[in-house]
């Protein structure tokens, strides 16, 4: 016997995913599952995208792309820069990777060494602590305790305790929604510079905020790793197609690693996500579906008990307090799942510390599903 | 000014992919360019491959699955497992990857810690070197030396230096084509086994031999990771779809890890992928062409001063012995491509010691332009 187990494959699970798995076992057996895990656009990528890829398919071999990607794809992505921000950023400067995901690996992979602390928001997206864990880098969870974002105070504090690399934030944020303003973000970039910390800024729910216009860390600095991706406001999510925007010194650093890592995003998907930008009619009707399930939810959750532990500003996430429901909201989750066959996530994915009183509810769905899977949770807990 | 650089970063290019890039740029400024350079068939993905991604385009979303991989896709592949080699392999012990490069960094990251030693042949895939030192793993490479293949002396001397941790092969080879023999296959696997070394057997390049019948590690012992996937054999190297089977033992580890690293596959190429099995004739068609293309190369190559540095027993690579023509692969093979539009990939990619002096040819393309290949080289060198 000589299989071997490393330390680092003790991560923790990406419990949605678990609860995705176990929702897709329900529903393969039969059980009639409304999923409110995960965050994924219940609609398909806009048309034109789909058509685009069929066109694709016709013309024969689907192949390896540059690793940076296909050079129409990252025009396309530069000039997004300009129309939707009025920034201008050289295609040169644009990484198209697969999803968001391996932008994340990228980005720490290129940026980090092994020992290096990078601060991050407690509660907030656990891949960016898993990856990071995996690759031996020092995750320094900052806990936000009630506060919307992490700000300048915070990450001065975190890097006169012992100097940090680098700083990952989201706006808005996953699991909270939260949407940071442009003054405060204009701050926190400008503080990380002058104390030499490495911006890496997650935009992948730009174009979800229901209030603010989004503001890119772009705006106040080109020295800043911007990751993003056609997931969730494009519709994209098992396309695995998602791009960055690096300081110049990063691109061949990131082309060389992932040259090795990941060879090429799947080129289907690059050859689709071209179109994604022309679609805004079509993307903006669901985001206006969107904007009713908050509504509802917003209406409906503290209704169950379920207390709004967050502003709901932006993405799709309605992020609750369940304390007054349970004191294990991974117990919560799985029992609801199994009994009223309604799957959110528990809170432990976003706050290995807190997340216990807390839960994530994605209403990227139907409303009617989202109507119906409340009632369920009601008759359960009634 | 913030720009974190990392150490790691520094990796060494995979400069086949930069060769791709440079003759892709060629391509599109009108330059009539033959590319030997990447492992890439020239074939589409089989009909009923293409047929099923545009039904899935047509039925609606393409969404996250299950970290693992569609159960039907699991199921199709351990399948395979039972109808090509006769081997049983249960479902559960399947993981499908985004391509073999998922499976690559999920078994390093799964099975060893930074600091493990993990022995590989030189020649070898760059990728292998490059992803385990970009996760600080302690790469081994074993010179060759002539031999064509790792087998147990090799092991058992350099696990006598330091031990191991871990051993990865493959074979059919990338890039000498070389086949190891079912009996040293056997001999080496139960050595890594005798002396605690984990095995990782990439079998990238299975129904691709030419002479002896697929051997998979698997009918040797249960515990070794195995590593494939559709790009080769299959045609679907752009889709980005591969597998890995697993040791009991390592299955979660490997899900826990993938969770936050990739979420899943692209569902588009899952769907399609379960077709792949079925489409024998059309791809035992394209295997015909890359017999025909082998005996061409394995004729001209030597006559135009390229010695045949291996075997060519499968895979669809000619690995040379350059010397007669130059003491600079990467200088010479720019200098082709330049100038006689034949992009083929310097020895430095697989052996960064003794590269200088190789390179290796990609026979997946067309026979009319391999044998116009032949012709320009003869051309330029004359």
């Amino acid at each position: 016997m000589a299989v071997s187990l490393s330390r680092r494959g003790e991560v923790e699970p990406f419990h949605a995913m678990d609860v995705l798995a176990e929702a897709n076992r329900l529903s393969a057996g039969g059980a009639d599952v409304i999923s409110m895990a995960v965050g994924q656009p219940s609609d398909p990528a806009p048309a034109a995208v789909r058509a685009a890829a069929a066109e694709a398919l016709k013309r024969g071999r689907i192949g390896y792309t540059d690793t940076l990607g296909l050079p129409g794809l990252r025009a396309a992505i530069a000039a997004h820069y300009s129309e939707h921000y009025g920034i201008e950023v050289p295609a040169a400067r644009i990484a198209v990777t697969t999803g968001s995901s391996a932008a994340f690996n990228l980005a720490f992979l290129a940026m980090f060494d092994a020992g290096d602390r990078v601060a991050i928001a407690a509660p907030g997206y656990p891949a960016y602590r898993n990856i990071m864990t995996a690759l031996g880098i020092e995750v320094v969870e900052i806990e936000l305790e009630g506060e919307a974002w992490l700000h300048a105070g915070h990450l001065e504090a975190a890097h006169r305790e012992r100097p940090l690399a680098g700083v990952l934030f989201a706006s808005p944020a996953n699991p909270t929604g939260a949407v940071v303003p442009p003054d405060e973000l204009k701050t926190l970039v400008e503080t990380a510079q002058r104390l030499g910390i490495a911006v890496i800024s997650d935009e992948i729910y730009h174009r979800l905020a229901y209030g603010a216009p989004d503001t890119t860390a772009l705006a106040y600095s080109k020295d800043v790793t911007v990751i993003n991706s056609f997931s969730k406001y494009y519709c994209m999510t098992g396309w695995r197609i998602g791009w960055m925007v690096l300081p110049e010194t990063l691109v061949r650093p990131v082309e060389r690693i992932s040259q090795s890592l990941y060879i090429s995003a799947p080129e289907l998907s690059q050859v689709a996500a071209v179109e994604a930008f022309g679609a805004t009619a079509e993307l903006e009707a669901v985001k206006a579906r969107y904007a009713a399930n908050r509504e509802l939810l917003a209406r409906r959750l503290p209704e169950l008990g379920f207390a709004l532990a967050a502003p709901m500003d932006g993405a799709f996430y309605a992020f609750c307090d369940v304390t007054r429901l349970t004191n294990d909201s991974m117990g919560f989750a799985r029992r609801m799942l199994a009994e009223a066959h309604v799957a959110a996530t528990p809170g432990r994915d976003f706050d290995p510390q807190r997340g216990h009183r807390t839960m994530r509810f994605s209403y990227a769905g139907r409303t009617d599903e989202m109507a119906e899977a409340m009632n369920r949770i009601e008759r359960w807990l009634g």
